[in-house]
């Protein structure tokens, strides 16, 4: 019996490794980048990249030997374990580098920053970025684009399929993937991919005439699109501050990671007007003017030149709404409306299927179809509303599922940030880490782990804690918790 | 035309405005009371009695002049168009003395104390309580005192009928008014008043066997009961730090207040257990031992007297969940812990047909049933969970109530804690102070408005829109959004 036992249990478990060990190579290949320019600088980094690569591919190895005859073909509770496991498992060993390498960071900072990274949050625990050398910035900035685009594919391909938080409104064909050795996603992810690089490169090129040195350009343009947020300066984006075309090039390519990316491709394909037509965009877009326009007003009546304001308002405003984390100036100083109105902006993210975090418009948008016919039931108690979400009717599993992600959120923000304050985090510390951290923000309020802070000086534990956070944000929460419940095990 | 139009309009508001006037008239009857005292005492706050009183009266006669021959009879929209304004108005007339008398509060404080007293909330901006007249003292606790029996009846008898916030859920015979004349809630309605009575009178001995002076022992029994808070002390009750018993008796009597009334009744026809075997009730228990064991656990690991510690934990605890609003001791010192504990428990709230503000526990209870059946539907998208909540199946029409009401109450707060924040009011202080007021709790946190502070330092603004907060909660929100919609008055 026990062999039979552990047989099943393997059976079940191997093409969840085998995938895994496939992620894995796909991370060493990217760590080959920044060891390539450490080798041609000659920086010393490079060996901490080495031995990181071999590391990895060892583990590879292992797995590819035990798994060589195991078929590929998921269930979904398999499903929800690989997708919580690869980002478990891609955080960690992408963490070697900053631990073998110069920063010789703790294990709890080096895990904090790949989690931070790799969940494009964008939280960091360094200091002194600018003396980093090369290869670390360039893998701090390759860890947030790997995440970025694992977030639109899990977004686009899994969560629709697993009916995780109401993500079911973009199940496309797209995302059936079931009965499927493969996903049928061939087509679409190769596009998104394209897009993505696409995008990328623009990025690349603009913050590189617009006055970046190379290097920066090529960090800022992979942690933009990602909506991640890490920069190369303590500063963030401020170091930018006296050129604000940066700015104005940093909203713009915030804002497009924080667009759906299907979106894109339809409009490759020919529906030009495919981004316009999108409930959420114009939803996002609409949420982004109304903050932009309402926090300049206060910024100008504060006594600010026009055009500086708008410029730090908006790109500050893009940088918290798409969870990217940039900050170019100090926003917390800017009175009570803007400390306010910015701890409610890191609840929001951007649109489902781009690269952004947080409860994403979709969500608001459909709470708000939810209230409305709620108050026309009390007045129509009899009367029967169907209510329609993007030209898609709006059933009940939809909107369950967005209800239960949304408590879930809360529930996930609060049991945080009272741990937080056990640790003895003052009040607007711990609530907007655990914001932060949940929404895959970046930076929080206050002094501590604000815009001009660091999460340097938290306690180990708080740091773990907010690693949990940032996971359980990046896979919509219900992801891992299902992980949690007996009945999943019990299955 | 316009004639038959303005007929139409009497007709349909005439039978409001009779009710209202015969609730007017109950709180003439009530401010004779204090008038009375003061007459006796040849205090000369009697005369700001006799003339609001007057003024109540000319009021009502008017009206009564008008709607002699109109007939009582309501459509729902009626209901909420009366409950909306009873508040109102009550709020508004209770506020005279106050701006008549030696208080000479300005109109803005006036109303912002009758609305505080009214709803039950119980925060203040009056200094120097001490040192008022009988008379005044007393006013403020019969305000609550009336708040409390108000809150009873419109849970009982009106909010289930209208099905605001998944408060069907106490749909009982008895809240089947629908084709009546008047409510068939007679015998309920008479039980439940001898009740709160019997608690209030059992309350007044109480307190003045255990040592405070009778006016003390009067309006601190009615204020627990009614869970509003106001105290005859600046220090709330503080004042009774030194006497332990006094504070276990509040305790007790707060969360006599709390639990909901109909169940007393229950029992004194004969079902013993009606309260263990409530749901709601084991879980507002719950609820309150945990936080009393886990930060009296904390005060104590501080160094503090285990006693003393458990005592005022309790007392402070028991405060804020039931929504009354007492302190004891400034649990703003307590550390970070026992400030974001208390920021939680301010949403709580006890249970429905209470007296207390808040979410109310059932529907924390329905929330996690309606979460924990979204977890097995992922693990199983085909299975069928019916689910039940104190032994009735809990209908869609009832979850959707909830968590429409949940996601409103969260909105309403936020948005007055945006508009606190634009008007200078601090992160803390303003997010508190939106709180506290829609969840009727009376203190909030911070410097200002905790609970060694006092409202009255705030902007007039501040002041109005923690009206309308305290005034939205009380009415569950919904009753009174219904009334802002477009639908609700093209009909």
């Amino acid at each position: 019996m026990p062999w039979r036992w552990i047989r099943e249990h393997w059976l079940n478990w191997a093409p969840i490794l085998k995938v895994l060990a496939v992620l894995w190579l796909v991370l060493a290949a990217f760590m080959a980048i920044p060891w390539l320019v450490l080798v041609i600088e000659r920086e010393p980094d490079a060996n901490a990249f080495a031995q990181s690569i071999g590391l990895v591919l060892a583990v590879v190895a292992l797995v590819w030997a035990g798994t060589r005859r195991i078929e590929i073909a998921f269930k979904p509770w398999q499903m929800f374990l690989l997708t919580t496991l690869s980002w478990l498992s891609i955080s960690a060993f992408a963490s070697l580098p900053l631990i073998l390498g110069a920063p010789q960071l703790s294990f709890t900072n080096a895990v904090f920053e790949s989690v931070s990274a790799i969940t494009t949050t964008g939280s960091t625990v360094m200091v002194g970025i600018e003396t980093l050398s090369d290869g670390i910035k360039l893998w701090r900035g390759l860890m947030q684009w790997l995440g970025g685009i694992g977030i639109i594919v899990m977004g686009i391909a899994i969560l629709p399929f697993l009916k995780v938080g109401g993500m079911r409104l973009f199940h496309t064909e797209s995302s059936d993937w079931s009965d499927k050795v493969m996903p049928r996603t061939g087509g679409i992810a190769k596009a998104t991919l394209g897009v993505y690089c696409g995008f990328t490169l623009a990025a690349m090129l603009a913050y590189w005439l617009g006055g970046m040195r190379p290097l920066d350009a090529v960090v800022h343009a992979m942690t933009s699109l990602a909506t991640g947020g890490f920069a190369n300066s303590d500063a963030s984006f401020g170091a930018y501050a006296e050129l604000p075309h940066l700015l104005w090039m940093g909203s713009l390519f915030m804002l497009a990671g924080a667009l759906p990316f299907v979106l894109y491709i339809r409009m490759l394909r020919g529906s030009r007007l495919a981004l316009w037509r999108d409930q959420q965009v114009r939803g996002l877009l609409l949420l982004l003017a109304t903050a932009i326009v309402g926090l300049s007003a206060w910024r100008i009546g504060q006594g600010n030149a026009p055009f500086e304001a708008l410029t730090h308002v908006a790109f500050n405003v893009i940088s918290v709404v798409t969870t990217t984390g940039y900050a170019s100036d100090d926003y917390g100083t800017w009175g009570p409306l803007a400390i306010m109105a910015f701890f409610y902006l890191m609840f929001m993210g951007g649109c489902s299927g781009s690269t952004s975090g947080g409860m994403k418009m979709f969500r608001f948008q459909v709470a708000a179809i939810l209230l409305k016919s709620q108050l026309n039931f009390l007045i129509h108690p009899r009367g029967i509303f169907a209510s329609r979400y993007n030209h898609q009717p709006l059933t009940d599993d939809i909107t369950r599922g967005v209800v239960a992600f949304s408590f879930f959120f809360f529930l996930t923000i609060a049991g945080l940030a009272l741990a937080l304050a056990t640790l003895g985090l003052d009040y607007m510390t711990a609530l907007s880490s655990a914001v932060t951290a949940v929404a895959n923000v970046g930076p929080g309020l206050g002094d501590i782990v604000g815009p001009a802070g660091n999460f340097a000086s938290l306690p180990d534990t708080a740091k773990w804690l907010l690693c949990l956070g940032m996971l359980l944000g990046r896979l919509e929460i219900l992801t891992v918790l299902v992980l949690l419940t007996p009945m999943f095990w019990r299955r």
